[in-house]
């Protein structure tokens, strides 16, 4: 459960604990956004170990989605979410000035956190300078506190850990979700970043390993279709038990692997129907998957415990 | 000069020729689109032997205009353009419905033909089957002609020769502009789609061996400052005169390769304000161009024989 | 420490546990092989708690080694090695005759396995067909067992989980060295391999994570210079000091990050002689170190409290 | 045909003009060197239009020979050559020394210069400072002329324009075959190097544009099929008759990226054996064709019209 807590020199800072779904947007046949599909979503996610939502990230096709869809799913998650829920919105564009004004547009829509995903278009010019000059400019116009977003599967960017290490220090930057996949990394950024720095990994696949290094919290697709069991490799951590926390983490291995690296979002939502939520259509250039993929998916929910 | 002519079936074609700019967008210091250094540049290009212009392309910062913004620059841009001159705006987004919309808002203002970006946010789901799909989609619904856009150093993707076979086929597919800069791939594109559609390139670095493979167009972002001296490079080849056309490329070798690869959109705008344009400022998170590099691309300048 | 046992089926399977150095070849000023150093080496590390040997890793500069200068140190180390450590040896080569051959030579001179390099020079050809029929023909005529060495920062070849798990079903096949660094790999190599298959971690990167997976083994640069430390790691999580063996890990771990992605072979050299041992030049085409990475190598061991 | 002039300040140098092909290693089906196949191509190559030969390039399976059949085939080279046939051997392997003596050998077998391929084996350490090192030392010791070996595909490593153009000041540094098929990277390369200097490319895809820019010399895989072909496109052009040397170019494409970049060795020796020349069996982990594979390169020598 996610916390503000007093810091040494009474600084306030967010506290980030426990497994976040990067929410689905669930789209009717004709393209539009479901907004009856993820309102369900989300009082069924209420019921659930899940510490928040985060709405808008790579995994509800954000890239796909205007400025009016994105402000309406921000308002309705949190409106939605039950109290005790975080609400982290998915603010990133590729330009600065337009990242600070959705970021301070979905402040007022409720959001309590802003994910901000590194700009990527101009790639080999995403340097140490460029990108703490974004993050530091939106961390001072924003409203709500940051948290930096790196990705590099979709972005070809990986903010380094020096400029990580420079972004910490400030006040409005309480954390980062990095979805790389680079387990060395972490440590790396452990070392390199203050206790208060949320770490926040973004890739099932790396789930446990990451706990292990001292990490609390994940934002994962997984947890779209498997919520609970998401949360319950933490907790059983916490608890001691380590090799049931790794046992069920490698459980969920080959699933995870299916929805994310192999299948993407039309594979996330497929398991996520498996599992009793709404998944519906992916919003074109994404195209739906293959019955023999959804096959695939099914036997991998079946075989990792999960759905219904 | 862009012409359209009679195609066997008589089905009517584009014919792309010459040299166009993918203009660059002046911003004030504030950050605002400085639209009086914007139409100045279209006055002086007018002048020149451009065949035309590209609004929105890579070099524009398209990535950082808001839609408003955008077909603002689209609606000066046709205004503006002598009538010798093919006006082309870049209307690819992510999401096909989106580019559909930008595309025939970019035609009501005037655009006569669309370069269309390859998506890329989920990269590797960006395949032969999404590619198709979004591009046929498109072209089906766009009211101007569609040249598809190949830049894989920023989008990570790469349309297939194969993909680019099948929408050549498109009656209103009439042509790509590819910055890949793999000149083998050129000859393989060449390869493999009729003679009426219009292989573009889209980097002086490959200007002149593109010339001699036969093709006739090029959209390069040094056309933003040498304008009659890239269109030269074309004319001579096509008077016979090849000994001077590659002495011609070369010359301009080191001065593209510093704005491209090196410095890129600020760098553009640097020699174009060395070569008596209207370059301004980049647009956050671009950074400003440090002085050191204002200096070697004026020393390029000078040794390219380009400016003033 | 590394032992023998009986398996299922009366299968013969080797058992890897601890930590092996990938042995540094210290060479003179005029870039012979210092076998007096070498020696001197190998008696030091007897006396700590390493499990055994690597030699002709790629930290044995082996890609620089005439076939009769690698035959002479494995012929050293299997004489010099307290009886209570194992010695594996370097064998893999570009064909796969020359790897039986120096596989079958390195058994003669006491190697009691080898670990076998995957080929790479073709590297787009080195697909599951080839390397499972590379690997296959090996384990088959190799008179010791074999462990598959896979280490894609120096190859650019990966060997698939799908070829792994077919390769470990082969009787002589007891193992593999990931040098990857890739953890979530190591989870699915883990979840396709019987519990008899020795996968050992090849960076000091993922050490910790790795054990905290369930591995029991790991060939480390680091373990030239740190031996003690690195074994430690290993034997904290055992005793069930979770948090002290993390400690202990991200304590060593920018030396690490130092010695093996910053500076290398060089770095790992200088490293071991700031910890008493002999580390000696490298070899051409490898650049001794400058005087600055030196100083750096110098405070990174005095920080992580390894070295004299 | 090959000549050596006198150069500025009375320096030899030698010139390399024309085609060469990187000759196949025919192989037993058990795997030994065929070596009447390998003397009977030679015989037949020497009624060609051939510039000379390079023996040990990568399509020799040079990775694959030990030294003592590398040096048996540099002989028969030598010995079986036509007088007015260059002979270049490769000898380039990973460490300095090595190479050092590897070419001096092959002089003493008759080479008449050397082919010295890229170090790569520590990838990230093959800078600047390492190869200019290492391609002079080897430079400085060899007594024959020395040419550069830049094959990226291969070798993950790269030799910067500024390291050639440092290199090409060494008097014993004759030139460079680039096979990276990056046609602006060769308009850089030879806007950095003296005229003397020979840029020779490396790949077939890149041959025409390569000769528009000025290039006068191809070691190109091709070459060992269709050798009168490959060297036709050049004199062509050097005839005036550009349209026809484009166009030769254009049917021989398809042909060479199949051999080249989808089937490699194996597919270049069997479109070798279907123009009647020995290809022979390829070694180990190299894997024989697939009937299909065969079947599509019969079908495309026949539609470029090689072959029988």
């Amino acid at each position: 459960m996610p916390v503000k807590d007093q810091q040494d020199e009474g600084e306030k800072r967010m506290r980030v604990h426990g497994v976040f779904p990067p929410m689905l947007t669930p789209f009717t046949p004709r393209g539009e956004v479901d907004e009856g599909a993820f309102v369900s979503n989300i009082e069924k996610w209420n019921r659930t170990s899940l510490a928040g939502f985060v709405v808008l990230g790579s995994n509800s096709e954000a890239a796909y989605l205007t400025e009016a869809e994105k402000l309406r799913l921000i308002e309705l998650t949190s409106e939605r979410a039950a109290s005790d829920k975080m609400v982290v919105a998915g603010t990133g564009v590729e330009s600065t000035q337009e990242t600070v004004h959705l970021t301070n547009e979905a402040a007022r829509r409720g959001a309590q956190a802003a994910l901000v995903l590194t700009p990527s278009y101009y790639t080999d010019k995403m340097d140490d300078r460029a990108l703490i000059a974004h993050f530091t400019a939106v961390a001072d116009a924003a409203v709500i506190p940051i948290l930096l977003y790196n990705v590099p599967k979709f972005t070809h960017v990986t903010i380094s850990v020096r400029a990580i290490e420079t972004l910490a220090r400030h006040a409005n930057i309480v954390g980062m979700k990095d979805s790389s996949g680079d387990v060395p990394r972490l440590t790396a950024i452990l070392n390199a970043v203050p206790d208060r720095f949320n770490l926040i990994v973004g890739t099932a696949a790396a789930w446990f390993p990451a706990i292990a290094l001292g990490m609390r919290a994940g934002i994962l697709a997984l947890a779209n279709c498997a919520p609970n069991e998401s949360a319950r490799v933490l907790s059983l951590f916490e608890e001691g038990k380590i090799a049931d926390a790794r046992e069920l983490h490698n459980r969920l291995f080959a699933l995870n692997a299916a929805i994310t690296a192999t299948f993407g979002v039309a594979g996330v939502k497929h398991a996520a129907e498996v599992c009793g939520y709404a998944g519906g259509a992916v919003r074109s250039p994404l195209q739906p998957l293959r019955e023999e993929a959804k096959q695939i998916i099914e036997r991998l929910c079946r075989e990792a415990g999960v759905g219904e």
